[in-house]
């Protein structure tokens, strides 16, 4: 079902011919159709922007969207005053088709090779052929999540039946996955009567404990969105704590199938770190062990390698994370692997069969911050698909 | 030559049961036969520091050591005060066997698995077989340079002849090669007359611009270890400023074979920032370019890959590096294919045939702060070293 899951949205997709694999689908359209058309949006911090990111930032300052332009197979991404362009003519095709106001209604998003504009002729007549097909059916939400893949290897959707009212969203990413956010392009629904700046607030937590805190290669994307739309179609009021946490569930659920779906990857891994002084320290711990290339081809070879998690984990520096290294427990799937910073259970104790992997680190210091992060393990798939990978 | 390449030094090597793989010499001696017994030294920042770095920080304070124990085939690093008793045995043996005032008069190195203990029995009695075997012939330089290797293919060694003196060199490293030095231990030796002091100065200048500015895979070591000894036997007092120019050429000339046998590599890539406000400026940019992975299995593919550049000079925050993206240019091995933020010549100019490959960022800013940092390519059999490696 993903974005038209909650009432009020309706989707269509098309192989509109931007990706270099032929017939593929690879246009989006996401249409909100009220009452309500109330958005929020996060986005790249990435210095090297995206113009569709350029442009989306300025259409939903407002707080409001009506549509959505989603290509995969080209990013449109360092492409200058003339990729800008190409994201306002999108913007406007759609306003036009649809009979929005103005063309600031409308957010769009690219992913895919970084450098080359937009094969604009081929995406606007995809535009006009698919807009007449929008539908709220569940095939019609499935079809969608499928056709802003990449390198993905299936669709990452989820759906939340809440008190009276729903969201549901759809997600693509799978590589130059990291700390701010991902290569990702990510459209959660719902048909919650919420404002702009609930749903700003609900979004900006949900994104930082969930799409924050992944890290599949340590590469920050130059394209990453993340927008949620309200149609209001429910008619229902949520209690704004109960709405963010709704949201936070589906960015978490999201989030996850993320690493599920890194690319080339063999365990999913989950490191947590409790014990520190701060959650920030615990994060700082979390993110330079999850960095570790050394420990996710030890993972990938089925190795509970803690010495590569103490050595990560070393480089944090002391005033970002006090610790004594002495007092240092490192646990992997649940066998102590690591006592007091020297070795503890036997490795061979660890199972390793499982996808998922749970690395748990306590620092130890006598506070209680805490903080997770996933990653996925770096394998022989990866380096296939990104020394390959061109379009 | 390596070490023995000076007059004053003698080394010796031996299989004494350490490494895992039968038969491969693990352990090296190093002696210095005076007249001077000077000696400087640099270390790992990990906090999980080994025990015989903490060892050998405290045998160095002094400014004096007159031998080396150098083994491959077990890190002794976190291991806890048996660790430390087992560093200090070591010295004390040597200091014994050779007949030298105190156990401090010796440092000791270890590289290989973290977190196991050594064979301390097999340690000691291949001392004691290997000390009457002290040489300064080019045979035992060379043979020693190959028992401290690991997973390096080749000896890394220099020799430099300078106005009336020597400096010979032998370094170990090609895994978890990261921005404060390197899973890596070098012994440096001269038969300059020169201090301590002068030593520490040229050895951490030249431990800055070449050990500091390499990066393998983006991990720190726990076990990172470069000394510099000097026996004073040529007589030659050398001028300090000349000493640590051909202090600097030794540590450069032995960091870049370390990139050159960088684990599973095919390429050595050199990113070169230039353009930027400050030294530290393009230190930053250089280091986040060189430490992406998706950069790195894009070179393994012979692929020119300018958008994963950009995107990872992205990720640098302004305040630490300011430059507008609009300006940025990016050669590949002397093609322009990004001018000022933006596609520039084809890719498919950029010729990938060659081992070394060069990046030239200009950021453009009016100033001309530069940095060079030094990497390798991710490669399948990068992977496959570090997902099966456990000795």
């Amino acid at each position: 079902m993903s974005v038209v899951f909650p009432k009020g949205f309706s989707t269509a997709s098309i192989a509109a011919g931007i990706s270099a694999v032929k017939g593929k689908k690879d246009l989006a359209l996401v249409v909100n159709n009220g009452p309500l058309d109330a958005a929020a949006g996060v986005f790249t911090s990435n210095r090297f922007c995206a113009a569709p990111v350029q442009w989306s930032r300025k259409a939903i300052a407002d707080g409001h969207l009506r549509g959505v332009v989603i290509n995969s197979g080209c990013a449109n991404a360092c492409t200058g005053q003339a990729g800008y362009d190409q994201a306002a003519k999108e913007a406007e095709t759609l306003a036009s088709l649809a009979g929005f106001p103005k063309s600031s209604d409308v957010a769009v998003c690219s992913t895919g090779m970084i450098g080359d504009l937009l094969p604009l002729d081929n995406l606007l007549n995809g535009m006009k052929a698919a807009y007449p097909t929008l539908a709220s059916t569940p095939e019609a939400g499935h079809e969608s999540s499928v056709a802003i893949l990449t390198t993905d290897t299936h669709p990452k959707t989820v759906e939340i039946e809440a008190a009276g009212y729903r969201i549901g969203g759809m997600v693509k990413g799978s590589g130059m996955i990291a700390p701010q956010l991902a290569t990702m392009i990510c459209v959660i629904t719902t048909d919650a009567v919420v404002t702009p700046e609930q749903m700003h607030a609900a979004l900006e937590h949900g994104a930082e404990y969930s799409f924050n805190r992944i890290d599949v290669d340590g590469c920050m994307s130059t394209n990453d969105t993340v927008l949620l739309l309200a149609s209001g179609a429910s008619g229902v009021t949520p209690d704004p704590e109960e709405f963010a946490q709704n949201i936070a569930k589906a960015t978490a659920s999201l989030a996850r199938q993320i690493v599920g779906d890194g690319e080339g990857s063999s365990h999913d891994i989950r490191v947590k770190v409790t014990g520190a002084t701060s959650e920030d320290a615990a994060l700082a711990c979390a993110r330079a062990v999850a960095a570790s290339n050394l420990l996710k081809c030890a993972i990938c070879g089925n190795d509970p390698n803690w010495g590569r998690v103490v050595s990560s984990l070393g480089i944090v520096p002391e005033d970002v994370a006090p610790y004594d290294p002495n007092d240092v427990t490192v646990d992997v799937n649940g066998v102590r692997v690591c006592d007091g910073g020297k070795p503890g259970q036997p490795r061979d104790l660890v199972h390793m069969e499982e996808r998922e992997v749970h690395i748990d680190i306590d620092l130890n210091t006598g506070s209680t911050g805490e903080a997770t992060v996933w990653t996925d393990d770096l394998t022989h798939e990866y380096v296939h698909i990104n020394a390959d990978y061109e379009s």
